[in-house]
């Protein structure tokens, strides 16, 4: 049976939902007849690594667009991410003959999401990284000279920002729109979504001159979309009562490691006119970070680039390793987590690396400064300080180094290519417990970056999505270095979308 | 920040969604001038144990009441399930000094949720069992004469129909609800729900002599309820498309027990009006059905009355067992499911027991006269029947029936209470291989059964929501015995609820 009501029949129930913007009398007014304070061809909401990536790309194609960011800075939750970005057939991978292609770094993938990815989906992220990665270099993003290996990844693919922050992309992406003349909005919030009698999206209603911390504060307006709208908002890691809806577990005592503006309104907005939910629950933690600073922090980097793949982590009690460091996120957070003590406490793993493991850990010096990564002599000193049994944690140093040496972790068949042996003093120690970092789930999308309707499961007409607020893609748990790929390459895409979409009438 | 709309703004919001019913001139009339076909207090969808009890609760408390059912026979999924009801504290384990209690229960069932579940919704449910037995007890319900125990349930506690399916309840209560005096419709199909200009659900778009192989098919009709909307329509087991978006393992090669109306439109029309999803990638396979017959089929029972609890499972190419065959399911169907040759396709488990372990199992009889249980003189027969090594088939039975004497098993620490030594021949086997059973996912709903919206994470007015279309209660993973239990309790919930709500004028 199919009681789902035909196709035209949703268009007329979407079309309702124009009523907050303009009253109810306005329903029985064409929509020609509505008033909007500003049209552009494309409007995108969001200005991390999705937003930027469309607005460019409908900007390059012609189209004019108007690119809206709630908060009082651009770049969004990308600004403060690592920098990292997995791109499958980079120069430097060229260079220094590490054999990639798309179709491994899909196969990581598929194998991270545990059988939830849309590999459809993924399949337009993988081949698309490298296209993504020459785009952000003509636009000035300078990279570090070195490949990193991160987790769940079977080779390194990593390229990192020289300045080890997503800031050293967003930053001269946000000039780039600004000199191409993309109209920028800061401090402009959506409140709603705007759908003609057709049931199209044709623009948003905004709060201008809106400061966050202020509920409905702001002026209100009315911004007209000719071609359509990409929501490029972001996750909403920060809404501590919706991701306990969808998780439990993830209450008010789990930090995040996002910024605070990655609360999620527009992903409910877009689910309350309709659009196919996917996967909410599943909400990654962050693996890397430490108890001892707020938000993403200094420990984080240190752990992904010196801590895991060039040094080990135990657990304090034994003075053991419990788990492969250079497993994907969910199956190391998932392992830490159950370190608890017999109260439930948590016990906070150690992790840790040596003088030369450390030497590409910008977050190094700062960490010592604030005192959340610590620097020891000898091992024994590093047991002493966090209460590790020190012949147990000398012990399995000594296996460790021997493993490095036979290039085979006989412990966890942890992939040992950057690996090295632990030896040469000092060394530098993290305490660690995951935050809450990503979500996977979000509106459903089809390879067009077109959002789908719950009823239909085709697209939305005028609505368009991109990035982390999107769904499906990266199942139960994304690699490292994906977010970058998922936000730039799926913007891109949205851009490239939207431009070949037919225009509406708005005057 | 908060760019929520504020409740008042969602309001109108909803309010605009009345327009498919109406057509958008209504939105300038007040919501007393639409007409409808026919009014009732109370309107209930679906007619499985949730629709059921919220009808007859409904009913009891004075409010007139109208049943859906879409299609051509009562009962829905409900009628086909196998009839067991978990009840903590029934009379049966009173008078066999099994000790149980709400608490207890609630305990197997967050154990089970992998902290996904909802507590405050799964206490609504252990308290309510027994009220909800009681309540069956009253309009006729017959249980067998003796308690079984499920996986994952750490003390027998499940009551079972005499008629071993959910039949035996939803018969005597459809009975009940018809000499009550509730409207029931057969073959009427809801196609939208209708909104009044403050957003509260006031009715149901449908169609009369509905088809439900024939899209559309049927007289179209709009319905008004005063007091409010019950939605008991259950998963959407069936629904191929919308399951593989949310779980794409779960493609058109996995079977499902549901009934073919198990596809989920009022879920999903109920999340286009903006009801918050919850979960919806969860999706429960059962681990006891057969890859020899269609739907739930006979196997099924076999295996929850016999095969596991009184038998084991075993892999065929080791005949070793490799799982608990009482855990949950989830642990059971992804042990399962993790049979697979080289090339990846299924090798079917075998599960049996003796001839005293089936003499409780009423399907058996027909069982072996289609085929899809085996009966066998000696277990060396049963070993050479499916290609299992004899030698270590034997040696599996013999050392299960060493736990069995010693009251504990060494190999999966399975509870062994209802275990018995496998040695009275004949032996009767059944293969084994998981079917897509049960959607833990739905509308995120108040203990009192009202629906969330997306936004404000508020009741939306007018809209209640019990049985399996709800979300969040069960976590990752549903305990078998607790539909019955979540479908009758939050039933007669969202009965006593909605007849609480204040009414609007319809006329």
């Amino acid at each position: 049976m199919k009681t789902t009501p035909s196709r035209r029949s949703f268009l007329k129930l979407a079309a309702a939902c124009t009523a907050p913007a303009f009253g109810s009398l306005a329903f029985a007014a064409p929509q020609t007849q509505q008033k909007f304070d500003k049209v552009a061809d494309v409007i995108v909401i969001g200005s991390g690594f999705a937003g930027l990536a469309a607005a460019l790309e409908a900007k390059e194609k012609g189209a004019s667009v108007m690119l809206l960011e709630k908060m009082p800075a651009y770049g969004g939750n990308s600004a403060i991410n690592g920098g990292a970005f997995a791109v499958a057939g980079s120069p430097l991978q060229e260079k220094e003959g590490i054999k990639d292609s798309p179709e491994l770094m899909l196969q990581d993938m598929i194998k991270s999401g545990r059988g939830l990815s849309h590999v459809d989906l993924l399949k337009n992220i993988v081949y698309g990284t490298r296209p993504a990665f020459d785009f952000t270099v003509k636009y000035g993003v300078k990279y570090k000279p070195f490949v990193q290996h991160f987790g769940g990844h079977s080779v390194p693919r990593i390229m990192q920002t020289v300045e080890s922050t997503g800031g050293g992309i967003t930053r001269p992406l946000v000039e780039a729109a600004k000199n191409l003349g993309v109209d920028m909005h800061l401090g402009c919030a959506v409140t709603d979504l705007v759908l003609n009698d057709e049931g199209r999206v044709i623009g948003v209603k905004v709060l201008e001159r809106h400061d966050y911390r202020k509920e409905n504060s702001g002026v209100p307006q009315v911004y007209g979309a000719r071609k359509g709208v990409v929501a490029a908002t972001g996750g909403f890691s920060q809404n501590v009562a919706f991701r306990m809806q969808q998780d439990p577990t993830l209450g008010p005592n789990l930090e995040s490691t996002n910024h605070p503006g990655a609360t999620g309104e527009v992903l409910q907005n877009m689910l309350a006119i309709g659009a196919l939910p996917i996967q909410l629950d599943q909400i990654q933690l962050g693996p890397w970070s430490s108890p001892d600073e707020r938000g993403f922090g200094l420990v984080s980097q240190f752990n992904t680039i010196a801590g895991f793949p060039k040094g080990i982590m135990v657990d304090k009690r034994t003075g053991k390793r419990f788990v492969n460091e250079l497993a994907d996120r969910k199956a190391r957070s998932d392992a830490i987590l159950k370190q608890l003590d017999e109260n439930g406490k948590p016990v906070y793993p150690i992790c840790f690396t040596d003088s030369v493991g450390v030497k590409q850990a910008q977050t190094l010096k700062n960490g010592l400064k604030y005192g959340v990564i610590k620097k020891f002599n000898t091992l024994g000193e590093l047991a002493d300080a966090y209460g590790i049994p020190k012949e147990a944690l000398i012990k399995q140093v000594e296996e460790f180094n021997a493993y490095v040496r036979e290039g085979k972790d006989k412990q966890f068949d942890r992939p040992l290519a950057l690996a090295i042996e632990i030896k040469k003093a000092p060394f530098y120690a993290a305490r660690v417990w995951p935050k809450v970092h990503y979500c996977m789930g979000g509106v459903g999308i089809t390879k067009n970056a077109e959002v789908l309707n719950v009823r239909t499961q085709k697209p939305i007409p005028g609505l368009y999505a991109a990035g982390e607020v999107t769904g499906g893609t990266h199942g139960a748990s994304r690699l490292g270095g994906c977010a970058i790929a998922d936000g730039l390459v799926t913007g891109r895409v949205a851009g490239d979308a939207v431009v070949a979409n037919t225009p509406v009438n708005l005057e």
